[in-house]
């Protein structure tokens, strides 16, 4: 069965389990779904878009060796990409994928959940490197080091579980049914759970970085004499900030009707009212 | 009628709208309820105690006027105090008020959200009045400003609709009903994003006062040593973390089973499901 994001839903109750039945969804509501999904989107690519303009105008581009800051450059770039940008896409898939069948949306899904994995390990090792060589050993000291194993932790477990819940047990379809049922508002929710605290995790990151790059030495510039870059990071923080609003409006389908989770058969769908 | 938070729900259509009757909720799903509510609260507790032992026992205590560093102990005491304590306790108050009448629940809400208010209107001004004196003028510059200042204004926006809308519309029960209830799921909702914005707030704040107090200098600590301040911050933000978590999943009471939100007449209660 194809889920049809515009629809909304009844809910009723069949055999002991809430059941929902998709009814079209009013003008209305579909238009603000159609807005938020739309002004998700803009806010993702603005914050990618500011984060590429910030690094290559102000911070002098990225590097892979031999140049801390540009190491760190690139750090920056690759979580904003993977964590934010790919993560922020892999949740919006099943808002966006409605015309399709969705084994495709799964796949859409997947794939950019595994390129945002990349982003996110290569982001990870960029960062551990480049700090070994200035810090020497100092590792994970930080709370923003902190929140970032946990976010990554969680990222790993979501990906693994995913992949072999989703992926994997299709092969056998009809006796893993219920058990993937089961899972999706766990998956839904802890999906929800890595983004927020992606976003906080990448706003303790820019608080490090306007202190380290805005300190007013070596012809830095000072945070305090708010320079254009201060602004440029002040406004990414914003924008991260408007995402842990926007992400998970936008991924509870109907906004006001209920959520469409797990599709079984006709037009018949389980529903996750968590 | 009185909410029960333990009680589960059934969801039907009725009169062109969805509506919820209440059901007895499994006593595995109410032991998992009341277990994520103590769990919070014992996190709360632990943020709240854990920055007062950071604050007296590291940081030398606080002061009203005259000595920087205690002016800004005493802003991150105010708000800890507000932002997290007390606002995770309003939120919590419908969970926890089960056994009462709602006025009750409504009231001790409105209480604990004014306490909070208070809070963070102090210690907003002495952290303003702290760096007036330090910075001369700079006022605002830093991504945890103007996170603060987008979250404030959220709060207070929050606070005069919230006593409007629903204790002194009261006075005109009858005619105001169907608009507070088309605004509880809108008023729960903006009371999460505040609580997730001052979280994600609070953790900038965190980093700014590693970066500021743990730099190595004056007989200061430094963060790269793992020094016991450095521990107990990123133990704090570890804390501060997990609410941004536990809280929105407590907060939408029945786990698994939807959220009756306004409660009307008998046993049946309008729904959001949003």
């Amino acid at each position: 069965m194809v889920t049809e994001p515009w629809k909304s839903s009844t809910v009723v109750e069949s055999e002991g389990r809430m059941v929902m039945l998709d009814k079209p969804m009013g003008a209305c509501a579909r238009a603000f779904l159609n807005l938020f999904v739309l002004l998700t989107e803009i806010v993702l690519l603005g914050v990618l878009t500011v984060t590429l303009f910030w690094v290559f105008h102000y911070e002098g581009g990225v590097a892979w060796t031999n140049d801390i800051k540009r190491q760190f450059n690139l750090h920056f770039i690759l979580m904003i990409v993977g964590l934010i940008f790919l993560n922020g896409q892999a949740i919006l898939t099943y808002r966006l994928f409605g015309c399709c069948r969705r084994i495709y949306a799964k796949l859409t899904h997947a794939f950019l959940f595994l390129s945002a994995a990349s982003c996110v390990a290569i982001g990870f090792y960029v960062a551990f490197e480049a700090n070994e060589r200035v810090h020497k050993g100092a590792h994970f000291y930080s709370l923003h080091s902190w929140l970032a194993i946990v976010t990554c932790g969680l990222f790993i477990m979501q990906l693994l579980v995913g992949l072999v819940s989703f992926l994997i047990l299709l092969c056998c379809d009809g006796a893993t049914a219920s058990f993937r049922a089961a899972l999706v508002p766990v998956h839904a929710t802890f999906g929800l759970i890595i983004f927020v605290l992606g976003s906080a995790t990448t706003l303790t990151g820019f608080m490090q970085a306007a202190r380290a790059r805005l300190n007013g030495q070596n012809q830095n510039a000072d945070y305090r004499d708010y320079p254009e870059q201060g602004w440029i990071l002040n406004a990414l923080s914003g924008g991260v900030a408007l995402l842990i609003i926007l992400l998970p409006l936008v991924a509870r389908n109907n906004i006001r009707g209920g959520r469409a989770v797990f599709t079984t058969s006709g037009s018949v769908a389980a529903v996750d009212m968590s």
